[in-house]
């Protein structure tokens, strides 16, 4: 399996640790360290000898930050992982504070010591970061001090080693366009930035671009690995060679210089010195990299990663793939709701539920010779209150009995050669009460609502996002998330920059695949989320239109609980939109699946 | 009345004016001047004596910028006036260009010649876009040059004066708060922002924060004055004491020291001089302000005038003062209506209909003791394809017949001591296409979505600006402006901070007022728009509800035209608002109105 249910938190082993750095620190003249969870691509996974912060200090969340000073710790975590936090980590070492209202920046600011000196490693933090903490220590008479050496990895004895996780291929019928014709493109915008030459920090990006994938993360296809593109054509890709295969190699010799990791902090300094302008993202790329070009008195110029937008438009072959793995990971979604429905009351687990969804999707992969390369993140099992809880991992402790009366929500994906999924389902256990039945409904309406959308150019993300909650607001209600993220094709599920958010600034345009996932949460009792993915496609014809629209065409296939459908509180259309794509779902994967789940798909495919 | 309809472009005049501004320049060692519609304070209305921009070139909208070389002369506009310019200027004189696509610091970059001294005048321009200005040419190796004296006032012989309008006391029953109360909490913020003193150059800051009342220009009862306001209590008032009466001033007295406008630079200097750090508004406030506080080495601290959102945030006097003022012009609004559903079709054209209006407003203001004390901005009388023109002003040559078979547009607003009214309604003049009722109808139900509205705390205009959009986009239509603005107590009829449209970041809060207006324009044929202003107040409780959430009270009072509306095309919830609204305009006004103005107000507000 990939998944798996261990129950990681220890937090009695972050006193001795903590002290090994106090002393590690006080060794290296500095007053503190910052460790954040990252890696030195910032992704949201990484790789286990990047995990500093899970070591050090016991907290496995996705993002955190620990700020270890000689007399105080404190762990920043946002709204997610509050609670987490305090039951994975020692309160008697650490204060919590947020990682959003009150930040290290700001929390320096008002709480740390005139003079101080933190030091910080550059790999691991953002240029922008870096400039937020600079100037708050600044402010404070202090400075932010790069060290060579981390000082966590100098006391983690056993830390493991890089990742050397095999770069395979990434076929053009999947990817579509040649990994040459991508680079011409990313060397054109540099040419239009004024910039020499760009490092690209993000494995996706890189992975994009030469149209490789690779293992070296869980549950996301990456190479870790840095390249530098150049305006007049010449690209290096600085990856680990024991990584490459005879025939990766020989691939990749083709499109640019392969280069050891450890050459890339070299070259950087070579360009820096003969002048070149070298782009830099400030939102992804590493101090460290800033500091190599500031040092050798070179000019950085901040831009957007350029691969960003590219990638983040497929290309007809992306979405006739990810349209065919939406297909068959509708298929394996049928056959677990299909087995879920005939499991007697009380009798399945949420590891249970979580296992049989991913032997679903191992079945159907092998059926169709289109193997599920991983599940594309930690399947969310979340039975009664435990659904409630957004960034619910389920663990050998937590998990919970699915009860009759409760509803159980199921928050999964996968990743496919041609594509890569991510589902939501929320499901009745026996009989749902009214409330239930009405707070799905006011999540589905809201989810419609995105799905029957038309919009004109210009469009973007946080324009969309309130349209999902109209229903809610009129019922005094919310939800604490956004209503949409990017996704990869095969690759990350997450995916910038598109976004469908309060924040979401960046434009949609068509061949943007994003999810359309409104929720519902009673703390202690039940969560509710209904998830689709989306592709931005233009709308058709409007009859009496006169601007070109855009609209989403859905792409996943699965059925809605029919029985949590309170079908008084549709509007007319709104029925009729639940009542095509069910007909849809039907038509398209019931050909897939087997006889006995195509009986229960039918019905759970009829009109409402 | 306060309303003209003169024909005002004379674009004969430029040449001349020009070829006498080039030569001052050249005296003055400067390679251009930069000419932007505006004066010291950043208003949307501004004196005839700051006029530059018309005076120079001949156009007169309200907002851009002429940037006069030595061997060309560009002027920039945005959108809505992009034909205007041409109408009104001699394209042998000018080249045209976007304000918004390429506004003149972008301009400057791409084509103007290396080490190019531009002059301006610092008092005309924000401290922002003298930063943009002055990047731009660093960039070419020029400078940005403040000159003392504006070069046109040097050449334009009759140049108004300075206007010396009355200033009147705002009223306690208006305001609702006395004005030591307001400095003292202005006071208050300049603590927390750790700011000594605060410029206030906004005169609606001004007028607000002090209670007074002015008519310097037109149409927004503004005193063109500054104030310095400080953290320890101590306000000056920079004022013509020509505008004072005995009663004003001993008023005024009482609060603050009353100063001749040509004080405010030397006691800006010598507090700048003393090291306090001087608080600056950069979006509105002068870089001439900058230049004084930097040039006797003071500080400046970019803040938002601490007066823009307790200014936004109406009390209980002005939420019933400005309910009063809607009633009254509700009832102007109803018997204009009636009163041109009466006339014989083909009987009266823009002129006729705008001067009727403001007869009737002028009316009610009279029988009510409320005077109408100016009309909040040029009516907007617009016949059939002039509808479709959305920022139009009538005058003599462009007037027209409301042809039977048109719509007519008429978009206006009145100035009461109780508060600022602004309402726009379509009328159906004679037999309307079908075209037109189901154009109407998708305006009235984007109306409806937004007035019906339910949003958490923290909602921004811009999370509700798509809402109006809904129905348009569905049908393949849009329309080029923001959704609504904010509107001012007794004051300015466009006021910030709050806004309803893409750019709308400022959270709405209770006690806001703002527009809602979507519309609809087919060009060369009629345009349609629907507007009331709506107050942001705590929802009423909703059942199962978890979350306290706002909505909009509509403050407008006057029917909408059921001859333009397509029952069928509205939802049971929309018809259902429609006919609770239309009987309360009926209870509200009906009183308020005479017998004949009455059965045609029962007929108007009879259910659809």
């Amino acid at each position: 399996m990939f998944q798996n249910f261990d129950d990681i938190a220890d937090p009695s082993l972050a006193k001795e640790r903590i002290g090994r750095l106090r002393a590690r620190l006080a060794a290296a003249g500095v007053d503190g360290f910052i460790v954040p969870r990252a890696d030195e691509h910032q992704g949201e996974y990484v790789a286990e000898r990047s995990e500093r912060l899970k070591w050090l200090t016991g907290f496995s969340g996705s993002a955190g930050v620990a700020l270890i000073l000689a007399g105080q710790a404190v762990i920043f975590v946002d709204g997610r992982y509050t609670i987490q936090v305090r039951e994975q980590t020692d309160g008697g070492l650490f204060d919590y504070d947020s990682l959003i209202e009150n930040p290290p920046a700001k929390w320096l600011k008002d709480n740390a010591s005139r003079g101080l000196r933190l030091g910080f490693d550059p790999w691991l933090h953002t240029i922008g970061e870096a400039n937020r903490l600079r100037d708050a220590l600044r402010d404070l008479g202090g400075a932010l001090v790069p060290l060579g050496d981390n000082p966590v990895d100098h006391v983690w004895a056993d830390q493991p080693g890089v990742p050397l996780g095999a770069v395979g291929i990434h076929e053009q019928r999947f990817a579509g366009r040649p990994a040459s014709g991508k680079l011409a493109g990313l060397a054109g915008k540099l040419t239009a930035a004024g910039v020499d030459h760009v490092v690209l920090t993000d494995p996706s990006s890189i992975a994009w671009s030469f149209n490789i994938r690779g293992s070296d993360v869980p549950h996301t296809p990456l190479v870790l690995s840095f390249a530098i593109i150049g305006a007049d054509g010449a690209n290096a890709l600085y990856v680990d060679s024991r990584k490459l295969s005879a025939k990766t190699k020989s691939y990749l010799d083709g499109l640019c210089e392969l280069k050891p990791p450890s050459a890339l902090e070299d070259d950087l300094t070579v360009l820096a010195g003969l002048g070149k302008v070298i782009g830099l993202d400030e939102q992804m790329a590493a101090e460290r990299l800033r500091l190599i070009v500031d040092e050798a008195g070179g000019k950085v110029k901040a831009m957007r990663d350029p691969a960003a937008l590219p990638r983040a438009v497929k290309n007809e072959a992306e979405i006739a793939g990810t349209r065919d793995a939406h297909r068959r990971d509708g298929a394996a979604m049928a056959a677990f709701l299909c087995w879920l429905d005939g499991e007697p009351g009380g009798s399945v687990d949420e590891i249970a539920a979580a296992s049989k969804l991913e032997a679903c999707r191992r079945r159907i992969g092998e059926k169709h010779q289109m193997p599920l390369r991983d599940i594309s993140f930690d399947t969310i099992s979340g039975a009664g209150p435990n659904g409630a809880i957004i960034h619910y991992r389920v663990t050998n402790a937590t998990s919970r009995i699915l009860e009759p009366g409760s509803l159980y929500l199921v928050d999964s994906g996968g990743q496919y050669f041609d594509g890569t999924t991510d589902i939501t389902r929320t499901v009745a256990i026996g009989e749902p009460t009214s409330a239930m039945r009405r707070h799905y409904t006011i999540v589905l309406k809201g989810m419609i609502a995105v799905s029957m959308m038309r919009f004109p150019p210009g469009t973007r993300g946080l324009d969309i996002d309130p349209i999902a909650r109209i229903a809610h607001w009129k019922a005094g209600l919310d939800y604490a998330h956004g209503t949409g993220h990017g996704v990869g094709s095969y690759l990350s599920v997450h995916e910038g920059p598109q976004r469908i958010a309060k924040s979401g600034t960046e434009v949609l345009v068509a061949g943007m695949i994003l999810s359309n996932e409104p929720g519902y949460y009673r703390a202690g009792d039940y969560g509710i989320r209904l998830e689709n993915l989306v592709l931005v496609e233009p709308a058709s014809a409007i009859a009496g239109g006169e601007i070109e629209m855009h609209g989403f065409a859905t792409l996943t296939l699965a059925p809605f609980d029919r029985r949590l459908v309170e079908v008084d509180l549709l509007s007319g259309e709104e029925r009729d939109w639940l009542n095509v794509y069910h007909r849809n779902v039907l038509a398209e994967i019931g050909p897939l699946v087997d006889a006995a789940v195509r009986d229960w798909l039918e019905a759970a495919c009829a009109p409402v």
